[in-house]
């Protein structure tokens, strides 16, 4: 049971360090290298400034949405996280069961801890449920990717969100220096059966990186392929230039996910709050632009649907519910993010989410102004 | 009595935390979320610079303004605030007395704990004193409304402040986690009698927010028809969009108050000092714009009046002096704050506060420059 | 004598914390209210970038400057500081003594605790000496004023330096907190014999400061009277903004000192380094413009002559080298200043401080760009 | 050996003050005055956010560039630093053998306590070694250069780096306070029979640093002498300011180095990454620029190149290194910056440096906006 004290993203944040290991800490909540991305994510939501309305009738208001022709209860979505039997032991089945009662849409990693299946069954028989999204890792055995594509398919996933933003991993030192090791017993189940590469025999001056694992890096054709064996819309995740952008819509892409991976890949990246705007502007009006990174708060929500975002993803934060108190942990995580969206709205004069990008309640270019203070 | 080392605000707010529970300091410190508005409402006065003029005639200098038609000998008004008893026993009558002893204007709260008869008796029968208005929440119960207000005209206020920025209570999470609770025997004796709405039952999906609490906010409709209701003037309070400064105008309101409910309803709204030019700017030249927020200093006072403002509101400060010394400590604050101004004003070259605003001592747009260092 | 570790001027600072009583110490290092502009003064010195230019010949190069058609060794000046006897019992005399050795120029001020005429005796028989100015403060007592401009002519002054900016004292928290007392042996010998005025008597709603005090501070008619009744030349210190530099080069003043007295007077006031180039703009090219405030290093005056001012002065350090050594430790402050000059501009490639305005080495504009970071 | 534990740069610089006394650290890692250039130096690099470019194919991708007609593995090169053995017995040699084995450049420095010859004779039998380069110090003796060039082109060096930023030593007050003296058996080998000048004997006014030391400084003249006595290619190191890269171009160096000598000569110079761009738009299409000072991080490498370096320069990470391990230390430390070298231009879709430039992936400007948060 959560104790009284927590009522935020940041108590169950800081009860989190009670409850894991400093190992496992270490894997969920580091970054990359300096963890300076990881830092400014969250800063920067922080400092653009709200600028309510009054007096605007809000009775009778929402937080619904429209994403890819379905109606949300809100924009909230579960972002996709590995291995998250780490952190309970009912693992991604809490979390999904919880995403589902709350409404928030559910992606499952491709390196979930529990079967697709499973997931796929607790989630679609929940009516108050969100979409159902897979999260995929273009692996280098694609024969395997197909077959996983059909049970994802067949298992009644919604969407498939291609992770871009990390053909390699990033150097995670957080991990490294609390000596974390995955445990053996902890497997991603759903990639039983498939052939990891041989390592290449480098010759002279190559490189392990260059000249074998980026071989297997995703690219562009990937994309093309993808759309090709599946009748699933397909997001890319981790699209953040706005040329990439561009690329993305007409290589068909039906949505893209400003991510800089949560702070875990590539670190001094500017902050996904800082990201966004570029994106909308280059694609916005063609397809959904979801965010995600450092959302902590309801009025962080509110100012990523008033910059234009479609929706947002939440990652960590439902981790550390997840390991504070199960599937109740989770649900307590959204249902705090979700009260506060509300509150934030009706404190700005927002009857829905749609109005919130129409009633100049932030302005993307107010922070360097007086916010610099 | 006030020892010899409380010689600023900033020692008041020191010293009152060795008189006060550390729940009624969350109460009446605490502000929402995360308190960044909190805080940056005073570091917003603090960085605006201010740029003296020298070896002007400053003899016969005052710090007299004219507000709705009355002369003050300062532009100082008492912030209204809630539940004063929590700080001392002499609660409201302390506050008023020592305000209109000191000149400085008295808003009284709809959550005072004092009857706002007793209050404007005190302080009507003091010749120095200044504005006597009350503060009032749009109450669900419309028709004990009508009826409060006619006790306020009886009574003797000179004006209705309607708070408009809190249709709902921020979430005060100081006060969840020291466990503030209201003592069963504080009151607010002017609301005794109205009927609380019983709560709606909400239908599948309804929000308890949006479809219930919300349905009772004030809106601009209310603002038309308050003032049927009165011969009183209206002034808005917390009006910061120059949108809604200029609708605030349009529905007959006498003045508008630049404020965020210092920090209190919605975190990371931009500082007041930050959000006044904008506001002085859509409606300055049409009705007169008061500011609260931070104000700590005289020179902040200095700094308000010459950007535009027509006179300040000081809430926590008169706070910190209660519960230190009764009306003594109050009255030590506001004379602290005035003396404080003075000297600003004589520093600066000002010979009135009129003047102020037209000798280019502060620039708003300096800020962004040379003090982001 | 001073320890080894004593190599810069904050050393100096450091050290002066084990010699002088924390009262003293407030009244020395203090600065009004929250200390905001003391703090500001040293930072925005160390914020301006210097640009180096390479592989000029500097050799023959020298600190040499020329200010009001005297050649001076170097365009370091001991800012003018009351009650010097506070720090060390050699006081004046020492600081004059060091100054004149060092060639620095020596501003004496109004409350010395050393008769004027013993300081030029000492300074006038130094051959390196630098220039000999008096500080004054338009005294209530015109009379004397003008006894005492007579005293300060024959004993060789050769300036009046009036200070504008300190019509009153400003408000020195750390002062009162530390329960800082003149004592009472200590005497501004220079003004025995003044008649101090009478206070007024107030009527009702008049104020102490406005109606009283006021009437006796310093105004531009003042400038005209003490520019009839001495042959010396007048410079006033304490002047920032731009139209007040143009009034007191209409007003007959041969120079200006940007000064913000230290920050002693109104906090929030800019830092000196911001405030110098508009006061150049507006009459750098008809007198020369000094500065003073938070000079800690060579650099810091390299980038004040690059700036374009044509001398500056030291407050606080030379009494940190009083305090810790008496003449030694003055002449030691002095002294590092000096060297870390010559070192900064042989570093930087000017030959001479003329040429440093010349070279491009500074650019006022760019701490608004990467240096924000 | 390197403990587990030892996973970044930032690790070395941490273990090495288990290793190194305070006062070999003090000369080591120490900046002049107040260090603030040195600590900006960090901090510029990570403030410029990357914008990766994502799905790119990548394979095949490298590190190598071209430089002065060689193509090398990768740019980083080691940057001249005197008095290795004070880290480790093994000194330049063990630095020298690290950096051939792992294709970086070396830059033997004057102050070199290895004989030119020998640190020669190592690099230049190691096939995978990157360009090797003697850094000089102009002495005051002009036959002793003569003839340590002639030793120095015989060895087999392939271009010659002047220092031009360092006419006279900075104030390094750390080693002054810590006591730091060169241990007297340490020499600067090559250096063994040149004549020391004598001080001149100084007339009255006359600077010890103007009028005797900086009679010594190298000129723009001496760099023509130089390249007249040398068939070596002459790199200019220390040039910053876009009118001095002109003069270097027109003077016939082959490319410079931007670099503000690691912060240890002036105080308050910008950070290098700040410097670099306008030395790249003055000069950068007609000879390589390379930058030094600060760079820790592979991003930070491919910031400098994506912004148009030809080169890096890497020097008290070396030092680290070469401090905790010997050569191995220093292999380490310059492996970790190629491999995050690699990582970080796979995570952006470089496939090569080159391209790196021509990506978008850094925006100079962006700094002042988004991340001054």
């Amino acid at each position: 049971m959560l104790p009284d004290g927590v009522v935020t993203l940041a108590d169950h944040e800081d009860r989190v360090n009670t409850v894991l290991s400093p190992q496992t800490l270490a894997y969920f909540n580091g970054g990359a290298a300096d963890e300076i991305t990881l830092r400014d994510n969250m800063r920067a939501w922080q400092r653009i400034p709200l600028r309510p309305r009054v007096l605007r009738s809000v009775a009778g208001g929402h937080t619904r949405v429209s994403l890819l022709g379905r109606s949300l209860a809100h924009p909230i979505l579960v972002a996709p996280m590995a291995y998250q039997r780490l952190a309970h032991p009912h693992a991604e089945q809490a979390t999904a069961l919880a995403a589902a009662v709350l409404g928030a849409g559910m992606v499952l990693s491709t390196q979930a801890t529990t079967l697709l299946e499973d997931v796929a069954q607790l989630v679609l028989t929940e009516p108050s449920r969100g979409p159902l999204w897979f999260q995929l890792y273009m692996l280098p055995d694609r024969a395997f990717v197909r077959k996983l594509i059909q049970r994802v398919e067949t298992a009644g996933y919604e969407a498939l969100v291609l992770t871009v933003d990390a053909p390699v991993q990033g150097a995670r030192e957080r991990e490294r220096r609390t000596g974390y090791r995955r445990p053996p017993e902890l497997a991603a189940v759903n990639l039983a059966g498939r052939v990891a590469p041989r390592p290449r025999e480098l010759q002279a001056g190559q490189s392990r990186l260059f000249d074998d694992l980026m071989t297997h890096a995703p690219s562009w054709e990937d994309v093309t392929w993808l759309r090709s064996i599946t009748h699933l819309p397909v997001i890319l995740k981790g699209i953040t230039h706005p040329l990439d952008a561009q690329q993305a819509v007409a290589c068909g892409a039906v949505g893209v996910i400003v991510s800089n991976h949560g702070g875990r890949t590539l670190d001094t990246m500017p902050a996904t709050a800082h990201l966004l705007p570029a994106v909308l502007q280059a694609v916005g009006s063609e397809v959904p632009v979801l965010v995600d990174g450092g959302i902590r708060r309801g009025t962080d929500v509110l100012k990523a649907m008033a910059l234009g975002a479609s929706a947002v993803l939440v990652g960590r934060p439902v981790l550390h519910g997840l390991a504070n108190a199960g599937a109740t942990g989770v649900a307590h995580v959204l249902r705090l993010l979700r009260d506060e969206l509300e509150i934030a709205m009706a404190l700005c004069g927002c009857r829905s989410l749609d109005e919130a990008a129409t009633l100049g309640i932030v302005d993307s270019t107010w922070p360097t102004r007086a916010h610099t203070l």
